[in-house]
């Protein structure tokens, strides 16, 4: 494949961008763009006469994603091929197969590592469903906390808090991620050890953080006269030092074509979501990401959601040349939501070679960021609506709330308070107003577009958390970038372990050798 | 005052960018360098050798400080004059006097607006003190609960959460700011009603969302059989519809002089946080809030901390090109401090025109953005390290832990795990690494500074809130904008109420006049 610049599509779009339509032009933004620019599928609407493009940009965005094989890229990833690689050099040539975490209802995939992967990822919900039919009967525990990092975080976190209204009655989770010793500390003020319930995450069973607070826990379990392996799970991969038996209640298994912030559908996050949700709302969630697998695969790409998505990404940053994209959920359950998006695509997508190696000569992924609406709007939205830097926005919102409870104020239900303020935000961004007051000014032609839903459900949180998953491979594969790989975390942690032993030595009273990474001993002389 | 391009500071520096030190070089990041470049005040130190300047440009900046005359404008702003102006046309025309909310200690501000601000403020402390006297007295309440969006939400959240380690046994606070009917109904589940108190902010009395949720908790008051007035106080302006003792248990007061972002250390903040803490933490906050205010007046530019930091944003900002700066707090109870940094800096230097009501020809505000360490290691750090856009990133950290229990897990502390991360991101961002294989080269060169305190205790929570309200106050002083009015949230607010009155129009059975407002209509035929 030629490097994404040369693609024939890409020198059409970088000529269309310089007369991309301006939105605050009179005329252009009509109720006919609105209805003529919208998509639907797995029971998601999305709206995208808002962003800056005609059908003309539109059918080229078309012809870039089938230039790039977008399409066969996907159904090759969904069966299974080895897509996570970079040529020539090493690299961790693995399978991509997050999909089949959730290929257990109709049109599964047939192809046998497609289908194995499936298989495996069945048992373990299997095993899952009887250790929690186990934990239910003894009617033990009441909280879970998830101890781990990144992915094994992020993710069941997001979905965690978008759920919060369909948890078991009594049930709770807790989240222990940062090495900070503060944020066990504060976690444990809340807890009654004796009814807690501790999973331990992490695929290689080395991560310095998790193995650190899992050390913690164990320990504050002791101190509280427990016996840790009673109060202890792990997810990890199979054979890991995590997989012990002589440590853990139970043990549930990931595999390594599973990447971290692609593991929410895995164990990763249905033990603790089955746990709090049970088995039946879990089911709902893994059908509502399988439904959006299938429409990741539509021939026909004005329906295909997660594709349509990626093109309007890729629209904005590579040929409008903006730099990040702010993700504003109006629906509080989503808050954080943004934060699982900001790893799903800035790990994924934040790179500086291609496939081929090559170091890239045009901008991979944006900076992804986003609090939830409408309080945003008494926020940073002056700096969205008046400020130098244009920000697309990407909003996701419901028709009905999550509760059902609602208060009539002047008229309206809060609800459709809500749903005004965004219909207002995406209209105003782009259409501005014209002031003699030139602080009164709104330059307008700034995008936004909406993803609607009936209900935020297990359902549709699976649709949309799938959505993106697959919009940021799409991305990946367009540009032709690795989007399941990070080497970019390994000098970090390489460094800080440096550090480590620098402070051991320290603490030992041992002399530093000033040749020993000296620039780490310049800021430990100021502790 | 020549607009912000054409000042010789700037042109020079301009000319300096080109030629800026390049970090990943041999021998440019040495410990020297790591010594020479910082500052301390306030019991804070600011380390900003791993930052892309030298002595020359560093000189320059200074120059610039001083061609922009920002610190007599800090001086005049701390003293009552009227900066919140555009030149020759209708603007807000008010003082900025947040600082005059802490001004009870050493070396207070003798000018009479200053004097007069800070009496009245003192007098609601008094007030306040003699209030929770009472409500403790009584032992009734165990919560609290804001009902407040933007300002009225951000900082007094994100400063309840980074000083939780300092509540008093037993007392809890809650947040309810959106629309999103969600939000109040999950908050109600939490709640024991006879118990909470709520308190109503909104200068003006007038703020839809606060209004609604208002009437939700009046309801949901009613509901459960108990008095709204024995529950509920409001933070007002005096004279505002939410002034009114036959509706409140008392009210508090604010004035014109305090923005939203900069209203934490007013009753917005002040009586959440008493309830919580008690008064003399609060005053422990205050104080040190104040120890930055006079920090900010520092005629030494080396040793004022705000303008070092403003100088290096700028910097970042309008001469190296960056668009974005993460703000990474590495203490997990600093957590929400981002948010608060987003609205304080975006919503004050997100602006399209100057004082002098000219259209900019440089860029503003950047987008401000981040979650804690190290968890962002885990999640977004792989663009931060490989990505093809630059981000700088402005770390916060602290000696100690804040509840001092800690364990030690292969001979070292968690907090000196989190320690040398951080010195290890600061140190590998900066080098960089380079690699036979191209997926793992780091291209370094990339900023990042470092705010250093002992422990995050309320005195230094005062002070790190001052250093980035008066660093982002010194911006638009250099700027030559207005950082404290938001005239762009208003458009959006307009045709919200356009599409409420649709939306009653259509539950009214109204025909709708097909000619008014036809976009908000074309999404209403959506829903």
């Amino acid at each position: 494949m030629t490097s994404f610049t040369h693609l024939k599509a890409a020198i059409k779009l970088k000529e269309l961008a310089s007369s991309a339509p301006h939105l605050s032009d009179e005329g252009v933004l009509t109720p006919k763009r609105i209805d003529s620019f919208l998509a639907k599928n797995a029971d998601l609407t999305l709206f995208y006469g808002t962003e800056r493009l005609d059908e003309k940009i539109l059918n080229t965005l078309f012809e870039l994603a089938s230039e790039t094989d977008a399409l066969k890229k996907m159904q090759a990833m969904q069966q299974g091929a080895t897509l996570n690689f970079i040529e020539g050099v090493e690299s961790e040539n693995r399978e991509v197969l997050h999909t089949s975490m959730r290929d257990f209802f109709d049109h599964r995939q047939t192809t046998p590592p497609a289908q194995k992967a499936s298989e495996l990822a069945y048992a373990e919900l299997e095993k899952l469903k009887a250790f929690l039919q186990e934990i239910d009967a003894k009617g033990k525990f009441t909280d879970i906390v998830q101890i781990g990092i990144g992915g094994s975080q992020l993710g069941p976190e997001a979905i965690y808090h978008a759920l919060e209204a369909y948890r078991k009655p009594g049930r709770k989770a807790h989240f222990l991620s940062n090495v900070d010793p503060d944020d066990g500390a504060k976690i444990f003020r809340e807890l009654d050890l004796s009814k807690t319930l501790f999973i331990a995450v992490s695929k290689s069973g080395s991560t310095l953080e998790t193995l650190t607070n899992e050390e913690y826990v164990k320990e504050r379990l002791k101190k509280a006269g427990l016996n840790p392996k009673e109060h202890l799970l792990s997810v990890t991969g199979k054979g890991s030092p995590m997989d012990d038996p002589s440590k853990y209640l139970a043990s549930f298994y990931i595999w390594d074509y599973i990447g971290g912030r692609y593991s929410v559908t895995s164990m990763v996050g249905a033990v603790l979501l089955a746990f709090i949700l049970g088995m039946d709302r879990l089911l709902d969630f893994l059908r509502g990401a399988h439904s959006m697998d299938r429409a990741a695969l539509e021939e026909n790409p004005s329906a295909n959601l997660p594709l349509l998505g990626a093109l309007l990404s890729i629209w904005n940053r590579n040929f409008l040349n903006h730099a990040t994209c702010a993700v504003i959920p109006y629906a509080q359950a989503l808050y954080r939501f943004p934060a699982h998006l900001q790893q799903l695509s800035m790990e994924s997508n934040g790179k500086r070679i291609d496939k081929r190696a090559q170091v890239v000569d045009f901008e991979t992924g944006a900076i992804i960021w986003g609090e939830p609406g409408t309080n945003g709007q008494h926020s940073f939205y002056q700096l969205i609506h008046q400020g130098t830097t244009v920000v697309p926005l990407d909003f996701i919102a419901f028709r009905e709330s999550q509760y059902g409870e609602d208060v009539e104020y002047k008229g309206t239900s809060s609800q459709e308070k809500l749903l005004a303020n965004m219909f207002a935000q995406s209209i105003s961004l782009a259409t501005g107003q014209k002031n003699a007051n030139p602080n009164k000014v709104f330059p307008g032609n700034r995008p936004t577009r909406i993803l609607l839903g009936n209900k935020l459900n297990p359902y549709t949180m699976g649709a949309i958390l799938s959505y993106y998953e697959h919009q940021v491979a799409f991305i990946g594969f367009m540009l032709n970038i690795n989007s399941f790989d990070q080497e970019g975390v390994q000098l970090g942690k390489v460094l800080a372990m440096k550090i480590i032993d620098q402070m051991q030595e320290k603490k030992e009273g041992k002399p530093s050798d000033p040749k020993n990474f000296p620039l780490g001993q310049a800021f430990l002389r100021h502790l």
